[in-house]
């Protein structure tokens, strides 16, 4: 069947992403249609070797889209995506919008695929960045043993707050380079050299960016019992969220049987060969990747039956753009 | 009493910190000795007003030195801190060489001043910087209801690992501020943008950096029995180590008394208002300032009567140099 794809919020850091991962991947779109606010309508933008030319995204661009990937943050997606879907078009959400909607699926390929087939309101919520490569990396444990507990910190990238972050932080960089004083609009602070929780405040003394780790863990696994104890932190880094994670699990767990487990898992690639400095996975490295690579796989030292982990993924890619593109394919048969 | 100080590793990033922090702290010392290498020796450093000419530091330099502060490295203060306690000094080290003997008391003014009195090899150890202030902010919670577990993931300053550390960092952030390709040799990759594991292997899959945490920690608290799970990674940072906690004790904990009993504790700074972003304790605010910043402090989501915390310190001050030099002051009754 002819299969005609909208990207919504085409000029953003993910939007861009999503271009590039549809022909990267070859998906076996028709068209392929950039849309972004009117105030972005007529630049254009690359998908493989095309230029597409930006339109405004208004309710009767979405006549004849079959699948809508979105990016254009959530106030947007709360308006947009309702009219998207009653056009007929199935919406790939990457906001916070419709995440924790009942009716909403929230669908990592690797993890809960079949949750993508029952979608009530026409509308497919993408996770947020950190809680894909998380659930990735869990699932395969949680499987095994079922999840307990997760102690999880992050180390997230500028990119994971848009490209403004990424070029505050850069300018940030070459003021640095030069010996001048820093200045951001973007972060509340200086990111070079420096760490900072920029997120929304949420709840109970957490950032928003926490909860989500602690609820869409739940949703995405299907188990509301999982406890997650989250710390989210942006370091300066442009791309490639990295967490360090304590797993409790109600039956014990080895460094061991997890490391088999996630050698076979989907979407993993386990690189760990015991601690050797410098090997471990960076977000360097990881930038412009796939996979959710996964290393220091080690028995924890205090409570038996637990191990930790380290989980690096491209936040731009598995974190946003490629699980947008991998839900598509699985609606397509690709 | 007259008193004469030895600063051994005074050409160090540590060693120079030690003889700033002399003077900053008004210490009580009729003289102050900068110590080094022989290839050091002859060159000149700072304390205070004054410029001091490094000697090299052999046995016969320590004649009458009533207090050496060594931050030479492991191997130096292998060899050289049992000559200069034979020759009277009350050795104060800074390396991990003495700091598991037994009959080595390992001390934070702050938490175990005691232990400095009984000190059979006239040497005291400086616990690792990580530690320090790691321990600073367990202290009046383990007071309160018996450390049981902590699960801690660092983010370490490239300053932790020494100069030639920080000028590789700085350069690479000139590289790619110029566009150039990036280089590195005291790192095992590149740092800017980027997170590395770079310290030495340990036992059981950690590094030696995890293990301190754990062992260290023990010492220092007198409890062999506490847990410790941890990740230690270096983040593109000059100055400040950050430790994001889990904690959990043998009574149940809140915030609220958390909140209150490091309210009260020597040597912290609490730095919380509820979640309000930028406004949690950061490394390039920290950097250059003595107190251990807490913040962050909130119930668990997971876990009923755990809590985590956000301690940042500067790793060169209260991490290493400030410390030692309140151990002196122990000794010295200032």
């Amino acid at each position: 069947m002819p299969c005609v794809v909208a990207v919504v919020g085409a000029t953003g850091i993910v939007g861009r992403e999503m271009l590039k991962t549809l022909a990267d991947q070859s998906f076996p779109a028709d068209r392929v249609v950039a849309l972004a606010s009117a105030r972005s309508a007529g630049t254009t933008v690359k998908h493989g070797n095309e230029e597409l030319t930006v339109q405004a995204a208004v309710g009767e661009r979405f006549d004849g889209v079959d699948i809508a990937l979105f990016s254009a943050g959530a106030s947007a997606s709360r308006e947009l995506a309702p009219i998207a879907a009653s056009r007929g078009a199935v919406v790939i959400d990457n906001s916070s919008a419709w995440r924790m909607d009942p009716e909403v699926p929230l669908v990592v390929p690797e993890v809960n695929p079949e949750a993508a087939a029952d979608r009530p309101k026409g509308i497919i919520a993408n996770p947020n960045c950190s809680t894909i490569q998380l659930v990735v990396a869990l699932k395969p444990i949680h499987d095994m043993a079922k999840l307990k507990h997760v102690v999880v910190s992050t180390y997230q990238a500028a990119s994971g707050k848009g490209r403004a972050a990424v070029q505050e932080l850069l300018a940030q960089q070459r003021q640095l380079a030069a010996g001048k004083e820093l200045s951001w609009s973007v972060f509340p602070g200086p990111l070079a050299q420096n760490l900072v929780m920029d997120w929304k405040p949420g709840t109970d003394g957490y950032s928003e960016e926490e909860l989500k780790l602690v609820h869409e863990t739940r949703k995405i696994l299907g188990d509301a019992e999982i406890g997650v104890s989250p710390t989210c932190v942006r370091v300066p880094v442009v791309t490639g969220h990295s967490e360090s994670l304590h797993v409790q699990c109600h039956e014990p767990i080895s460094a061991a049987a997890v490391l088999r487990a996630l050698s076979n898992a989907p979407g993993v690639v386990v690189q760990d060969e015991g601690y050797v400095p410098g090997k471990e996975p960076q977000p360097l490295a990881c930038a412009g990747t796939d996979p959710v690579f996964v290393g220091r796989i080690r028995d924890d030292l205090a409570v038996p039956g637990a191990v930790n982990l380290w989980v690096v993924a491209d936040n731009l890619r598995k974190g946003a753009a490629l699980n947008a593109v991998q839900i598509a394919k699985l609606l397509v048969g690709a």
